[in-house]
């Protein structure tokens, strides 16, 4: 592997991650306002406390840890390596500072930037390179908690005026062909991947068709204005509880306004833009309008079979499909072994990428996944049929 | 359709639930010590109301309703049919008394029969299948829903102490070969199927091998005694919650009395049989003493290419599989569309049949659904590995 | 004490006690729809339970246990007795079953009479009147519980069509003056009374006022009409987020059915008497309702002092007191001791008895406590003013 | 009202709060950790709040709102004003950022300043005399509320390290005898005083003796180490469980760490001293650590009547009293009413004062109180007996 590539990927993964912060206040770093979100500061800490106690702590000499308290605060769930504290308790915490978060990663910046002076094995440098992977994972989830931090503000602070959410779908709606066969599912190749991406191995796929283009604001609104969160016979049974319990009625982050449905995002509270691809839906939402429509969510197998005759890459896009291991997966020995296996229950697969996905952190074989329920990520809707 | 034939299994069905029943005082009619499990007589009730609703109040000329106010008190889940009783409150409702569900039962038998005797069109006979049907899976939920009643009483109560349950694993673990290829699943032919094991189509398969036999109180109870329960890194993430929330170190009705493991069983509660199939574990246990064992568990489709291979029929065996739609799923129309479709999501299927299930009811194609928390069916571990 | 007449009182409450139950089915004595009320064979069994713990286990020689698991299902709250089921678990236990409950009261009737046929201790005397006025007190319950459990179940079954609720008020509303000064509080005399009613005490008292009459439902009725349950100022802060989160705008067992207010009592659901004294409120439906006239409730000290003026005996009547020790309050000794005291505190004092109130189980000490939201009991209000 | 005077007091009051504040980091004003504490930046805005609402909104002329949205960040419990910021909800809002309010703080403080210029009803006197008030009370809890976030912070943060807690007890205990007679309650003269410290009233009490100084850290450690939290009889039955739901087996603060018991405060984590009166305890453990000494807590009344022979005033004193309306209690009109009245319910009465009460907020008629569970404010015992 290549050491140089390896410690510039490393410097510019962790700078992004300090671009993406800067037009934080202070106070934006602190909060949690719910167990999914976590805070900005938070994700700082933690991105830098992997290389801290799966590579530093390890594999640089006479290293010292910046905080012995630190592991204790910064690890996430991994239940192997120490007490996690409390997800729900991380918005309890004021400090560390965010001042003092950043001298953590400045520290651990510069002891990697030593390792990386040493001559580091093979093995050592995939851990590094599961660590940048990790903080690109993470960069995204900044973009996304800090909306939420935002747009759950009744002030509805700006994040970035400038800053590009969804673009307008401008295809017009088409159906691809895909025939029945074979098709070769699963990471191929030499670049990294994630172990939930392996073995590749072989699906049968019957005869489908598949939309060129995402489902946009004006067919979701159309559902919407057809009375579909009202007909139970659209939803799957615990969707249709969680809709009565949390009164869903909307997307994510939609208000309806003066008579005029608006929608939160990173660049301010704006009139709903009704050729843009619908976004933050939960999985039961997307499920039920494809219901209404008389379709279906594609399968993830469906989806990678088809994905080069689409473009792909404004939001992730809800599959049909749980998110299981492939045949002959195996798990990555130890604590990184945590990182995937240990989710493969009661998640749904999402494919593709997101406008929040980091630089080099896409590919057609990713899996990202999440329970049916949430909705802050960029999550879209491509229709199906069989 | 043979409208004798349907007769019959009619008569008989409903003869065997009221059997089933007959070792209880009326008391246990009553109680719903958790959600999960109903009180014996909503059971009676609730599988009478499918008659009533969907047969005889639509097909039966001048048919008067046995009591207007039992579609509110016996409505499960039909949420398109009227405002159901919330599932926690069945067990609060004194009311209507166990005769007077016995008498409901009467009733509606006796309408049925004078249906029986008119000229039944196909469309109907059909619907009196799944009623038929839904009544047996009935069957299987009154037993365990016993089970559980008496099983958490401090008095152990026996249900009926020449009750056979688990009958000892005689044959010698071995493992059955199974090459890869294309396997036809789902249903196949006339007889009746649900709408869930549909359509048949191929699904490709790699090598695998499959136990000739099902995990043993002995084997699992070695793995308890590794400090399975205990070793973080075999469990999913929510399962370790799970485990903590409830404080579960062993399967559901084991009890360590007198340095001794007890097992309560229909028959009363006595000394663990070693060598009897392991049961009532929920799908993380059973997922996490195959990790335990470096296997893993058989996807559904693996079970059904290899089914022939094996006897199968003690308990239902978790399988790897979600519960999710085959290609070209078609929901039936209408309320009795709500009887599948709608729970595909966070579910994982089980194969097989188990001691409780009712004769006519078990087909290799047959796929049970329950959330992978749940440990009240007769549930066990098949072992697989690639 | 005198035996003879300490033996009648115990045959005839336990006879009583037999005699409440009578109407119901057996269905009724299992079910458990609140924490707060007991199932009636609890209440056969638990008071059953007092007198064989208590008083045969210790003073009836060779004494045989009824059933030795009996203690661990029966006990209520006797904490330093031994484990307890805990109580929101009682409803979920089918057995043991009614007749096995009505043998356990017999077995412990027969043995009490045998001890009765010796010479029996005062200090033993003074534990038996204890469990006489206990099996009182539960038989109150018993109505209250069989009320609510009937009274919330869609069927509306009647308890009795012969049996008399509320009666209708007739006197004229008129204000009895009280002067201030000094007034002697507590119990006096030789009778029986509760730790909670001793020691008799001074108390000072400012001049009032307070009515000779009870609240009418028409009273109430402009309450509500005059949009009482909406106006925030005249409610508590927690009686406020309590009436949003139940949904509470009228008195427990009002319904309005096709435009007229209904009221379900023990002899079923009929029209609202708007004559009768109000009931089932909460106190803090009685404190807001007394905010709305301009006016206030009693203190228990106020009613105590007032009380040989005015009838009283339909309902229990809220006072404004908390529930405390008086001066020089001393616990029973041991198990005991646990009867009152360690309620005092979050509680709310009533005075006076009402309808279900066994006989002989009143006086113008008495001291009854609920937290201020329950309204299962026959609550009423009685209004004062300075 | 001496108007000069008036203006001097809010001006030192409004720069005490900012006083308070200078040690914290931008960080430590956000965050919520339990409902009961709220984010010091809330504090400087609701306090600021209520001048702009209740003063300045209505009486300066020309008056600008600030921020149109902070009277629904701001607004505490005020119902009757306007929609408030659910109370679990302040820790999730990062803006206002702390900048911004003490923006609005100036704003409001210059304002004032104009309004002081001009010539003030007494009416409107007392509103603000309230305000400032209202602020002091503030003050007390910033100081609590910031020594909860530090103090379940894991790295302990220190606030300000030569802040002085809770002095060492130097007298000796004795016994100070009070006479049984009427005894007059209740605010008495001029000064200020809130609406729950009338009517002034008469109460009569029996001989009584209370302690002549406060309960110790090492009598406490006494009752602890006698299994005082393992003896169900000493508390109340709610008390019971909540020891049980919370696992409570010390004050709050307290820490057995290496073998020692250790004790944060605002001056950070330390050795415990055994002859500092003991604090941070609920009402239940003060009334079970009075039982097990076979004493009792005073009444608020005794209190007050014995206040003058004994010193009070390093931390708030529990009594055995529930926090009622005195006789002829008037609420105050409008919103302002809503300040203590409909808080009587449910809760415990503390008498003296503490070492984070504000100066001139403190006087022998004082009613504090809080729910008996609270532990976060400065909380003592003293004992009392008959």
């Amino acid at each position: 592997m290549d050491s140089k590539k390896l410690s510039d990927n490393f410097r510019e993964t962790r700078e992004l991650t300090t671009q993406i912060c800067k037009p934080l206040a202070i106070e934006d770093y602190v909060v949690q306002p719910v167990v999914d979100v976590s805070p900005p500061k938070w994700h700082l800490g933690h991105t830098t406390w992997f290389f801290e106690e799966f590579v530093l702590k390890q594999h640089l000499e006479n290293y010292q840890l910046f905080h012995q308290d630190f592991a204790f605060v910064f690890n996430s769930y991994y239940e192997s390596v120490g007490k996690k504290v409390m997800r729900t308790n991380r918005g309890n915490l004021s400090r560390p500072s965010v001042d003092k978060v950043y001298d953590y990663r400045k520290y651990v910046n510069l002891h990697m930037q030593k390792l990386f002076e040493t001559s580091i094995e093979d093995e050592l440098c995939k851990i590094i390179e599961i660590g940048i992977h990790h903080e690109k994972q993470h960069q995204e989830l900044l973009l996304t908690d800090i909306k939420y931090i935002l747009g759950h503000n009744p002030l509805f602070p700006v994040y970035d005026n400038t800053f590009k959410e969804l673009q307008v779908e401008t295809q017009k709606q088409d159906w691809i062909d895909i025939k029945e066969g074979l098709y070769e599912i699963g990471h191929n190749g030499d670049g990294f991947c994630y172990d939930n991406e392996l073995a590749r191995h072989q699906v049968y796929l019957e005869n489908f068709k598949i939309s060129n283009r995402l489902v946009t604001n004006a067919e979701y609104l159309e559902f919407i204005q057809d009375g579909g969160y009202n007909q139970v016979l659209l939803w799957h049974a615990e969707a249709w509880d969680w809709l009565q319990q949390h009164k869903i009625s909307s997307p994510k982050y939609w208000h309806f306004v003066d008579e005029q449905w608006m929608r939160f995002s990173l660049s301010g509270l704006k009139a709903l833009n009704l050729d843009e691809p619908l976004s933050h839906i939960s999985y039961y939402e997307a499920f039920a309008f494809a219901q209404w429509k008389g379709m279906r969510l594609p399968t993830e197998f469906e989806w990678e079979a088809a994905q080069d005759h689409f473009d792909w890459g404004q939001a992730w896009e809800w599959t049909e499909s749980a998110y299981l291991p492939y045949p002959r997966y195996q798990k990555a020995e130890g604590a990184l072994g945590e990182y995937n296996g240990k989710f493969m229950v009661n998640q749904k697969v999402l494919r593709g990428q997101s406008l929040a996905t980091s630089p080099e952190h896409s590919r057609p074989s990713y899996r990202n996944f999440f329970h049916p329920q949430l909705r802050w990520q960029f999550n879209a809707v491509r229709l199906a049929k069989s």
